[in-house]
């Protein structure tokens, strides 16, 4: 189907045109269809988008493999790389397509994808070409001066380079207008029209059920039992564990043919389409923790794998933002994985793996270490209880600096205060308190709620498919997981970025999010363990 | 220094400008330095330059991590990496600048960087952008073609692809100027100023006398056993030879906090300044093959790590073509690592690492193992005598597909005649034939005679070396060999491109290149073990 913008007989769009005030002007084309100025826009934003896949593809070969002398060649090519991004993404003929092409006569697709278009246009116009440069090096280097800074459990040393990404953030927020608001520009920017304001009442509601739920868990002789079952769980050799969560992952649907996982210090999964990278580590003694938080990954590689190839790099073919990729990981690592029926396939084979480490441990033992809650100083390491308790305390401290409510130097203490009052926990060192998190070390401020958001969604989306699907525990218990990947692959993963999270949630779930969803799962998973 | 070119009272620079025709010319910018255009000229270079290094990354990690399903996507990304690279290295402001600069009034390190700088932006100007990318996205897929064509043992698959990228080559030379010998402005890609004439002049010299010496020594009673002690080393860990090649590359020098070394089905050396990786492949029954293999990976690598950092990208800080680079890595894998002295001091460790190995193996059994002569049909499992008639024939047959005296079709068939002619073998399958190299899958034509010409230059330095530190292998015995790489970066690695290959031997060790020092160098190396 071609419409005409211009051209001889198109009356519609010539009348458009004169409204627009185009008529005469050099820029308009009366021969551009809309059609080839939106294969021309695609072009285009392909070319960026393939640009920044090769950018991220630059990170993950930084954690993953680069030697530690290489750190500034890598920060150097980062600063070159994001100089051509930069230019790609603003370039004018974008401007001048997207002016072309106009907001109205456009289906729901081009609408989608326009609409990306031009925030991603605005955003690379807006910032200019030598803040870019400046960010990316920043960036790197904030990355390797985190690591030593944690290794050496020294804030002091990374307190300057903290400073300098706020003061980066807050540039970045006047550029892009704004300025009154520079924490909801970083909210904007991973979860595009979510608010500060609106996360806060979600969160205050949220930790209104949850603190006394974890309460009543923690207080619970249960907790004790699957603190003291999860710490048997010892000398699992790494090469079994690598094995098993290989199998698992590619059970429950990622395609290796198109990714990989490897090992880094903090597990995260980048790329897209057909090449998406997972990382975690291996513990001997913590078996659990690799297997989960790469079944967490594989939530979020399955998500990437599922976007459409053919349209990656518009708006048709991207994420949706980051709370919708965390309702992926998390809904496979928690409403998924943590399951009884998950376990009912996978622990024949576990067992078989590691015959001697688990020939003292009951099934119900297992379930138990599966699902235990134990308060903790370190996000990664936390129960999907408690994980969230993390998220609400990062949110807050970095609403507060944003806010200029806290200064930098009373940081570590008012992590430790939050910690004390929301987990109940206080880090002796900052290696386990403000160090912890590779996220500010590269500025990436209000990601964290992504995180507790993606957990409500999780569970709402969950509760949606069961309500399709009643049978989905007794399928996993086969081995087959399919009719759910299905279900989010025609739901979410195929659907790119053509609604935002709130709209997704409720295009998705006929409602919108709530953390209700959430607490009715905690409880009815947690709840007969522990309060029963 | 700063020098001025135009500006008040900058009489000579303005007669020069006069000269040069460019008074009065809107781009001649009078107040502008030398220096200061040098200075704009290197940040322009060094831009494009890292971009370069980013696809050599892309192209790294395609070899060692990216899954099959990834190729196409990959290829997308190399694309996309090609157009900007070529536009930054076409970027009209180097040209200007260029110009400003001009060739007179500049000392010997200024002329060298102008002169490589204006290569590489004619390079750049003369390939037209759509070209580029066309050649990028052929080489991309013909990498794979050619792995499914070998793994296959199918060349006509292969045949279309290898069409194309003969195709892309004569045009290639066409628009850089060089229509009328396309294969010349192949071998001039990869080693600057070097002609096919003059390569034929060499290797006919080399073939007189080394192809009765191959005679002579696979003749011999002493080759059958060597070969017969290689064949015994058999069940080597692969572990523990992993651990051994590490020890020994870092021992000679490669400084692994500025590199690594993964495994990919062709061992290859990428990379350079703080960020050089080496590949490699292990098999457990030719334990010195992915040593020797390593060694070699290691020369490469050593020249690069050794180019000055400050100045990577510029003429002053990038390598001096493909037939030094061969010099480096044979120098480092033939005249170091196949010596008595190395052995002295390497043995007892290796022995160590696999006692049950090499317990009936002799010192003398294991040094004859090392320099094994042995016609192969393959040419990297081939020794050192008889690589270089591999050489020979690979230059041969491309010499005479771009001359238009061979057909694609008679390519497999003219492979195996000449096979005979030189090694004495003939390839049942193309597999082991004319499928069996990387280098043709992305039309790098014109490279392999540099591995040949780094033969003798490897040798040549040697000798040259030796004469001026006679105990080099009474140093190699106590595990020393800093003298050695000193010398070399010195003499060759802190050189960057200042000269060419013949330039820089002539300027090392005083005399043209000449294939009599290979022979000596073979002769006696080889006469004590074959021909005593």
């Amino acid at each position: 189907m071609t419409r005409t913008i211009g051209g001889p007989g198109a009356s519609y769009a010539c009348l458009r045109a004169l409204r627009d005030g185009h008529a005469g002007s050099k820029r308009f084309n009366p021969w551009m269809s809309i059609d080839s100025a939106l294969e021309e826009l695609t072009t285009l934003e392909k070319h960026a988008h393939l640009l920044g896949t090769v950018g991220e593809l630059l990170g993950w070969d930084e954690q993953v493999n680069l030697a530690a002398g290489g750190a500034e060649q890598r920060a150097s090519q980062h600063a070159a790389l994001a100089a051509v991004i930069q230019a790609a993404a603003s370039n004018p003929r974008i401007g001048a397509l997207l002016e072309e092409i106009g907001t109205s006569g456009l289906d729901a697709d081009q609408e989608a994808q326009v609409r990306h278009a031009r925030r991603e246009f605005e955003r690379a116009t807006k910032l200019p070409a030598e803040f870019v440069r400046e960010k990316a090096i920043q960036g790197s280097r904030g990355y390797h001066a985190w690591a030593r800074a944690k290794s050496a459990d020294d804030f002091a040393s990374f307190a300057p380079i903290l400073e300098k990404n706020l003061e980066l953030a807050r540039a970045e927020a006047a550029y892009l207008g704004w300025g009154n608001s520079p924490y909801d520009a970083m909210i904007d920017k991973h979860d595009p029209g979510l608010t500060a304001a609106e996360i806060e009442r979600l969160f205050t509601e949220l930790k209104r059920d949850l603190v006394p739920l974890v309460r009543a868990i923690t207080g619970s002789p249960a907790a004790r039992r699957a603190q003291a079952v999860a710490a048997r769980l010892k000398g699992f050799p790494i090469r079994a564990q690598q094995v098993f969560l290989r199998e698992v992952t590619a059970k429950i649907g990622f395609d290796y043919t198109r990714g990989r996982i490897d090992v880094s210090l903090h597990p995260f999964c980048s790329g897209t389409g057909s090449d998406v990278r997972m990382t975690t580590r291996y513990r001997e003694d913590q078996p659990l923790d690799s297997l989960f938080s790469s079944i967490h990954e594989t939530g979020h590689g399955l998500y990437e794998q599922g976007l459409p190839i053919a349209q990656l790099g518009t708006g048709l073919g991207v994420n949706a933002g980051m709370a919708v990729h965390e309702s992926q990981s998390r809904l496979w690592e928690n409403q998924v994985a943590r399951s009884r029926g998950f376990w009912r396939h996978f622990e024949p084979r576990w067992r078989k793996l590691f015959p001697a480490q688990t020939e003292n441990l009951s099934p119900e033992e297992l379930y138990l270490a599966i699902n235990a809650v134990e308060p903790t100083l370190i996000r990664v390491d936390a129960d999907e209880v408690t994980y969230n308790l993390h998220i609400i305390l990062r949110f807050e401290l970095e609403r507060r600096l944003f806010a200029g409510e806290l200064a930098l130097k009373d940081l570590p203490g008012a992590w430790r205060a939050l910690s004390r009052e929301l987990i109940g926990l206080e880090p002796a060192t900052d290696r386990e308190g403000v160090l912890q998190d590779i996220h500010w070390s590269d500025g990436s401020f209000g990601y964290f709620p992504s995180y507790c958001l993606g957990n409500m969604m999780a569970a709402q989306l969950w509760f949606k498919a069961l309500a399709l699907r009643p049978q989905l525990e007794e399928e996993f218990a086969r081995g087959e997981f399919g009719w759910l990947l299905g279900w989010l692959r025609e739901q979410v993963h195929t659907q790119g970025r053509k609604f935002n999270a709130f709209e997704l949630v409720r295009r998705v779930t006929g409602e919108a999010l709530s953390p209700r969803h959430l607490i009715r799962y905690l409880k009815e998973r947690y709840g007969p363990l522990y309060l029963g």
